[in-house]
């Protein structure tokens, strides 16, 4: 058919973290590699007892078709429980997505014209950088520590380039489980006053705290320039693929537009079930049990690694969310060590695709909230061993 | 916040319709201007029983993350019932999706540059226009009759342009109610056969077929160059957002990459339902009851307007689907009927959005799929005497 496609499609990454995934399927694998909420926690007995009262009660009101923007009830529970931190919403600029990730792709199209620049985090999101791929980006990654980005760099791409967006996840980022410090954000939102860049909070795992203190939202700080993405799938279910985008009157005519054109609108039945099961249900006792589970994982991992791992690597400490970033000694490649860890069985995800330019990295991300406190002890020890090793063998 | 938007997002229409149900929520309209499913048919209680079976049985793991590509053992259904129809399809060519207008998404995205032409139907799926709009294609609209596309503006808008796509709705199309003939559709391939152009063949509306014989899919008679796009939402639910994309290995291919960065993938916990729903009930006896009632739905409507509408306004005679194309007599807007129809209660929706680059036009879309047989007949009388008293006047 010779080259058919589009060019914003050549420039999109291909997963890698699926080619990594298919290697860790094999059952005596111990895998840090998914990215998966721990399903021994989902509510499955209250999601029965939500959709068969739904079904019930309602019939084939829950089975047509519904509105772009999303369904009402569900846009109010979230402007309320938004209240409850001191963040004003209206239910208005709220749309339903079909997960973050299409919160992304809205954003993308509404936003970015061919060659916009954008601000990423480095290491940043994978899913995010797929997204605004497709419309083109050009990506100004500046680096992220456990204080949050590197100001100095985040000020420089900012009065080099006229910068569209940024997009970040200030709390317990994905790759590196970082969160950014008060101080941080306060600075950042002083540096974005008055300048046209919108700022995209991704904050998926902001309700999974389970150390330290609440921060303040971008949101807060600056709501007219900060477009918020919210999701149930780690304080609920995945599967459903229920997001949200929080943004001001403007920005939300042009994507409603935009997601009329994408899906019609996200799967009603879901958002259905999930406002069912949230009104039904106290989800603060549901999430505190996450908190304290995904908090022992966490320890279990961070106690491990300072047991097995050699004193040369470091390791970000989360306060929250699902990730543990590591970062090996100079010189030794997260892919090489890869490929003696599956040798070993267990697996991870190389730092390689949460960059956009560089290669051979010596950074990889565990994820600790799918795997239980044994097993990631055993995974921890048997990932020890093959860093020893190689680390003697330089 | 001055002109923040992306180029392509200004493109895009406005959803007309969305206007025109507002005015139609009024409970004393009789609405022809839905495109619903008719509700009293959705099998609530077998969907109830699926979704109980399939907590009771695999509980997490259908509230879990999945794959981009969709369910596997939904996907072989798929392909199975394919096979009935003689049509061949590997599972591994076919993608679901978050509805067919999300497939729509993904091609725009993996195929259209800037600019690309494509060939749509006049009058044309409107989902289909800002699906399109968004990645800024050049539309080239080519008439559709009750035989189906016009073969010469056909013809002439192939050979002057590089056609990337030609989009059509063969059976019971939306919003005309036409299906192409036999002859017409080969004709298509033939014309087709050496160019580039991809066919994207949008049948969500083919297993609703009350009259008349099946015709070849273009997927038939040219697979390698026809990407062909289904849907549950006419067969079983809509709310669910459960369609897919059937394309050769190497369009498949980008548009997995597309729709992983889309939406990572469609609500699992719906594929899993409609597959148990699927393995459980006897489709067939299902889609029968609903041909049935659409087919007596459509005679009620034809009846009226027979006796109802005067003579020189013009009719389709749809053997399938849920839509009925009017054509009022030259120099009537469809637009300033509306406005007296809607005074007398009665709502449909004019003609203008279904054409590109067309206004004031004098036709209108009639939905019979989610209007009861005696409510068609009272709503057709309604509109019957606005039309007579409008032609009086004239």
């Amino acid at each position: 058919m010779g080259n058919i496609f589009s060019d914003r499609i050549a420039d999109v990454p291909r997963s890698f973290i699926r080619e990594i995934l298919k290697l860790a399927i094999d059952e005596s694998v111990i895998s840090f590699a998914g990215g998966l909420p721990n399903r021994d926690l989902f509510p499955v007995a209250e999601i029965k007892k939500a959709a068969v009262r739904l079904l019930d009660e309602a019939g084939g009101d829950v089975l047509q078709y519904s509105s772009s923007e999303g369904y009402r009830e569900l846009r109010e529970w979230i402007a309320d429980r938004y209240r409850l931190k001191s963040i004003v919403v209206h239910p208005d600029n709220i749309l339903i997505t079909t997960g973050s990730q299409q919160g992304m792709d809205l954003l993308g199209k509404t936003l970015l014209n061919d060659g916009d620049s954008i601000i990423i985090e480095e290491p940043g999101y994978l899913g995010a950088i797929q997204a605004f791929s497709i419309y083109k980006a050009r990506f100004h990654p500046v680096p992220v520590s456990e204080e949050g980005i590197d100001l100095d760099a985040f000020h420089h791409a900012l009065t080099s380039h006229f910068i569209k967006l940024f997009y970040c996840v200030p709390n317990f980022q994905n790759p590196s489980g970082v969160s950014y410090s008060e101080n941080n954000r306060q600075t950042i939102a002083h540096m974005l006053r008055d300048r046209k860049t919108i700022l995209v909070e991704d904050d998926p795992y902001g309700e999974l705290r389970f150390l330290g203190r609440e921060k303040s939202s971008f949101y807060q700080l600056m709501p007219e320039q900060t477009v918020l993405l919210g999701s149930f799938s780690k304080t609920v279910v995945p599967s459903f693929r229920i997001g949200w985008i929080v943004a001001n009157d403007q920005i939300m005519e042009k994507l409603v537009v935009a997601k009329q054109a994408s899906d019609l609108h996200t799967n009603y039945f879901g958002q259905r079930i999930i406002h069912q099961y949230l009104s039904d249900n106290d989800i603060d006792e549901h999430i505190n049990k996450i908190r304290r589970a995904y908090g022992r994982q966490r320890d279990a991992m961070v106690t491990a690694i300072r047991e097995y791992f050699p004193a040369e690597v470091l390791y970000t400490h989360p306060e929250g969310g699902m990730f543990l970033w590591i970062t090996l000694p100079e010189g030794m490649p997260a892919m090489e060590v890869f490929k003696e860890a599956i040798k070993q069985k267990v697996a991870f995800v190389p730092g390689d695709p949460f960059y956009v330019n560089k290669k051979d990295v010596n950074t990889l991300r565990l994820n600790y909230s799918s795997v239980d406190e044994d097993t990631i002890r055993t995974g921890i020890q048997r990932l020890g061993t093959v860093l020893k090793t190689m680390l003697t063998k330089k």
